[in-house]
């Protein structure tokens, strides 16, 4: 599809950790970071916070493509294991959406395929509209 | 409490994002981020990962603060309002503690003192023993 | 405060599992459980669906308390140990609410005190009225 | 594969709700609930507490389902619509196990197929052995 992103490559916080979008359609995003030593936490691995923004942003690409402003009510998220390789990938999918609320699966991978984290997020979809 | 933050001080993620820890003591920690254009997201206001982060290290600081490691299982957040004002102090206090698992909660407040989001966070306690 | 209970009073769910309300006003309720064989699990342990239970409906009392219908988006619960004793009390405190959201946190306790879990949960506030 | 139920059937208060395991496999179950009066809450749908035992009971099936004794860390629930039709299905699947934890997704269905709620769930495995 062929979306404008000019909306989220404002996002100057996803800018600062190195988070791209890298995939954009309706109710679907996918994100990627190529880590580097700023990534790390004090025991050397990808801290959680990292894993989370770039969780969170393909969440809000996903939830914002369909026009519409999404706000984050909430996000969990699942740590399984510390990541492998140089880039992490997150793709979110919709679980459910309704007028007023909707609600995203994202898996985090790491470049060997395996799955680092699980994020859940649930958003309030405003009337404004936005051009992803 | 007199102790040593050598190891929270090696958080290069924290460190690019500005996140600044103040005060740590068994079971509870304060973290401060002032605000700056960087963490902003595409609709102008605090981006979530940039909360996350925030709150995520004052969990860290003080579920490692019995001088065990702690991992995080899973985190989840809940955001309530834009921060208003140039800082955010996130305060963690220990709801639970097992000898193999913790739980914290997680206030965050904007500089005017309005709560704006909860963090609620779970860790896995190893034997290791760290120095924070 | 002098609140009409008919509403709740009708939740036959609740009633099957045996959760009373003890305490509603604005913004907070308190639920208690009498403890008994029917409410354990395979392991001879209070089971976690009779502890979410009484906590959700202290969490609907709460969240009812304002008069205005309120349908949970999400919840979470943490549990911490199994209880002792022969009731269990949960408290229902707002954390946060706007015209369309609110958040609530809703400690459980057991008979000797001690804290056995931890429920969150929000709800999505319509405009239908409600008479608790 | 023919497990031994024994160790679920076990559950009075599963059955006290009427939550039936249909089947289980390693790292995989599948609960069913026949929907009555007594499920319903005082708006007259389907208690999120019955739907929140329903799959906690999946849940517990597909975690026990390797033969070492697994307890709930925590459980999140997010409810999308009120259920239609007369049962209830919810299959858990593995997302993640480590030696000492493990991560399902249960997905709950009305009778319709729509997804009315996805919940899901963490566990600490102990060494104790469990026959399922």
């Amino acid at each position: 599809m062929d979306l404008d992103l000019n909306f989220l490559a404002q996002d100057r916080f996803a800018a600062l950790v190195g988070v791209r979008l890298v995939q954009v359609e309706p109710g679907h995003a996918v994100a990627r970071l190529e880590l580097e030593d700023k990534h790390l936490n004090a025991a050397g691995v990808v801290q959680g916070g990292a894993i989370f923004t770039l969780a969170d942003f393909a969440f809000a690409a996903a939830s914002n493509s369909h026009g519409r402003l999404a706000l984050a009510i909430n996000c969990s998220i699942d740590f399984f294991t510390s990541p492998r390789g140089r880039a992490l990938t997150a793709e979110a999918k919709e679980v459910h959406r309704s007028p007023k609320l909707a609600s995203y699966n994202v898996d985090i991978h790491d470049e060997g395929g395996e799955i680092c984290a699980r994020f859940t997020g649930t958003v309030y979809r405003k009337k404004d509209r936005v051009a992803l």
